[in-house]
């Protein structure tokens, strides 16, 4: 008997990508689905990859019709609007997954500043980040999931095992290179293949990324101590990936590259998605597809700098593989259920 | 208990594509990786999207030993050097699938034209050509498999069904787009991502591409009279992807686009991986990494032709999908097991 | 003493194609630029490649204004939207070339065909068809001029000399790949860069794309009787380019490849732009950025099919460049000033 | 009458970036070019974008003969071969700029660190590092420019200005990202399409890339003081183009960032190649295939962190374009002969 699980938003690209693994997960069948724009679709119309695969309507958002139908509930709609749907699915009970910013800030406060007065601050609280190499423990059981931004996602695992080791002094340099998938589906000339295929450029530069505090607020946990970030994103022409490289100042000058692959390997020893790579380099190409995240640690000497890098699918580890390693974590159900499958390469 | 595969040529993109989808089979466990640049090394070294997923060393090849450990093996071996280790592996009571085009064509002489001397004639009529859509029956305990061509596959499921019906002259304009992956993995001036990125050129034009007598052999044997291809490949910037256009005069002209439409959706009818789309065409980035056919027809009333359209993924339903189809038939597995996956698009 | 140049409908990518190419003539300066959406902007914000080379602000269109400032106008304004300010400016004396479609179809009422009522039919006959191989001596001294499209002129350069000695017959398979620029610079799904990167497909399948009726003008006067093309045109993953290949049936069973390239070769020598290739096959990779037109010419002995292949730039070759080709020719100046420039490769 | 130069090392990506701005260039003409492997072929063959509008044999190096014809000789050899040859070209009094590293660093020590025994160390003295916007004055009337690295033109230009006004602390990270161009024209496993299309790698991290010592060289003269710097390039799917961010902490806390964008305004202003953006951000897509940098300037008020960006084409800016560009200043010619292309967008 399979858990019915339903996906709000789902004709963007996180939600297409949720219904490729859920289709594919062993203990979940597909019970709902919701996305204003295409409200009475058939989803294959939306999303021709699934045309002989997947074949069911698209609803209009009504949150009491959803939870008398599923179990599981994974939001995509955009922050804000997402609040407001979880707000009324965790009220019935339901385990919610959101992928959107609205539960991921701790703090009220932080989260105003940002995005504007959150709608619903009193389930903060009650919000478990849902990055599983830092909270498997709290996952367990949870009903609330925030489901960490993409590049966060890279950015801690990369550094997180350092800070909280105090080997790196608490101000980073971190510059990300992301697919163009990151953007959504929606279109403009931002994400026209003309204007960005062949070229490469910065944006939100210099602090201004709304995922920049989400960053800090988990290195600064795990540091115990106020980390800062310079967040410097880039959209490159490709559809999917990220790539972060965290630059930090070492704290010990007497450690070589050496101990700090090892503070890595041994951080992530038993994580069935991390990988840490030795004398490759993280490529986004190797992860495509899969939930997998690769990393890399380089110090270089002559500067003093270390660099630690990883790569991640923004769609999969980035955000709906990850969503349902969390579920799975939740549920008491093996995390690698839907999860297992190798990246597409080339 | 899983049965034990092995994978000569593993060290090629449809080696890579044959360990991805096998992974994840149900029924099958990776007992041996042969190749010879590579023996020695570990599959992750050659293919690091599969760091963490299997650990295994290459090895060089060497039938006896690859025979004794496993009960089917997959063939991607250049031509010619694949002949020798089928026949030494099919001689052993193995299964084999094999991806190059050793067994493709029926008839000594007509290899001869194209590739040199046929090394092991005797086995041509043992082999069974591996498309399910047209051989299942025939796949059912075959214990010699070819693999189809890419370009054969996609250019077969379009115009198989009319020409089975008489619906077309036989003579047939194949127009056909592929991905780069398609050229293998050898480094060349031809493969430099400088010299095809933001370009498109066709090569081996006018019937001088050896898939050209694959096809004909095969439509020949479902029009039941010659059939004669002009067969135009053309190398696109992407990775994967085969979209091939089969232009056909119509031999009734009384028939209506819909007529040819039925004709598709009637052969097809039950098929598990091809898909004819109605208002919708077929586009290579929604079959990407499925087993999938996308297929559709239109007919140009202006100008008196239907022009018939598929789109596979020329690593999955073009080669390494689909030998394990066939394996999954052959040995009277659930057709799908291993191929349920969703297309990655984006 | 430069002439002065107006640009309408400078916002979209002919438009800035004409500007890229136009500050490097050596005869003309960019005397006024017109564009709706983009009134009051510095053109430098709308494009920012011009950022220090051209500062000027984009104008509401004004016909009057225009014609008092400039005496060539190009206009790249959408068809119908075209016709109107083409009149105004005929009218006024000035020399006028028009990449809309609106004065390329000689017949009324084939343009409601395809396009609605013409809203200037009379002028349709002093229309001169902008493609220099075919109509150099009629542009001359023209002041309207209609500029090809980007299809057709890949098409017609590739097959008209061979329809032109009755070497095929009149039914032509015409199977085309284009860049996204094709699409123009609104964002759509259709131009996202998620949803058409890595992969391939045909769009306005038989028949019902409008440049099929230009095609089929042009090459029913040139073979002097009706002409039928199967058209496909197909989008690709790159930004710029057309690769068209023409498919047609010999007349004379006796003439070999040899036979065909040479017609291709005495049409065009002497021709600025236009190369016929030998050994090599067209590529737009080697085209790209420049006003020139790689052919090539196969027959397949083995079908009985001509095989005649044209690669441009869709930008340049088939929109801004030969308006400039034209402009020049029909001012005496010149032929090559402002068109030199070798293709950017890679 | 033109001044005969030869190029040697022409079948590589910037021996073909020269031709194509030599070919418009109004005072050279191209007398001669040399190429090891492609020796014996026309150049057309080696490069087809130039069928019909270059048509000149590809020659064995022979220094003597090229003496003999051309009076400016631009060298794209490999470092080590190219030194031999410039050494024996200047000997004859011949205007040599050189693309390879060898004269780039001006200690033969630190030259020995990175590359092996320098060949021709007494010549290092008389080199003029060829980046106009620092060594304008010094360039006139040279006879050897060592044309400066891609990398370090991109990280010199946005980082020069801040550093010799004392506003950043003399340690950097540079994260940079490059087009595969870069990497030549040589086929490799790193330079094929399928392997790095659809992703984004780092590669000779931390301190390990040659270009290293040639940006601290550089800075550190400008600085007037040791300038380390942490370097990190990439390799992007896209042919051509490089952008460099520079990540600095500031001296003078009290600094906002009109300053800093101030500064390089200053830096700049008259310069023909170099364009401050303001709203915008930098974008390799804005700068290909001309000879223009385009910078910005961030401060992160947050974190106290300075971000300094620019973007060039590699090829041109970044090789060929600017070798030209030293040329012209050397023998008085104005500074934008030959250079006055706009960037093909898109």
């Amino acid at each position: 008997m399979r858990t019915p699980v339903a996906v709000l938003g789902a004709s963007g690209y996180t939600g297409a990508e949720l219904l490729r693994l859920l289709l594919d997960h062993p203990r979940v069948e597909i019970a709902a689905l919701a996305a204003e724009r295409s409200a009475g679709a058939r989803i294959a119309q939306v999303f021709p990859q699934l045309a002989g695969r997947l074949d069911r309507e698209v609803e209009s958002l009504d949150t009491e019709a959803i939870a008398a139908r599923a179990e599981v509930v994974f939001s995509c709609l955009p922050h804000g609007a997402s609040a407001a749907a979880v707000a009324a699915l965790v009220e019935r009970g339901k385990l919610v997954v959101d992928l959107s910013a609205d539960f991921r800030l701790r703090d009220a406060g932080e989260f105003a500043t940002w995005y504007g007065p959150h709608p619903h601050p009193q389930l903060l609280a009650r919000a478990v980040y849902g990055l599983p190499e830092l909270y498997r423990e709290q996952l367990r059981g949870a009903r609330l999931i925030a489901s960490p931004g993409c590049y966060p996602t890279a950015t801690i695992l990369a550094a997180a095992p350092l800070l909280a080791r105090g080997l790196l002094r608490p101000r980073l340099v971190v510059d990300a290179k992301s697919g163009v998938t990151g953007a959504g589906r929606a279109a403009s000339l931002g994400t026209h293949f003309s204007e960005i295929g062949e070229g490469v450029r910065a944006y939100k530069v210099a602090g201004t990324h709304r995922h920049t505090p989400e960053m800090e607020q988990e290195l600064t946990l795990v540091a115990g101590g106020a980390v800062r970030v310079t967040f410097t994103p880039h959209l490159i022409p490709m559809a999917r990936g990220i790539l972060a490289c965290v630059y930090g100042e070492p704290t010990d000058p007497a450690l070589g590259e050496a101990d700090y692959r090892s503070v890595l390997i041994d951080a992530y020893r038993g994580e069935p998605f991390v990988v840490v790579l030795d004398d490759a380099l993280p490529d986004t190409a190797h992860v495509r597809g899969s939930n997998r995240a690769h990393l890399a640690v380089r110090l270089d000497t002559r500067a003093g700098v270390v660099v630690a890098m990883a790569a991640i699918d923004n769609l999969v580890k980035g955000a709906s593989g990850q969503a349902i390693q969390a579920m799975n974590i939740a549920l008491g159900w093996p995390e690698a259920d839907g999860l297992s499958g190798v990246a597409l390469f080339p």
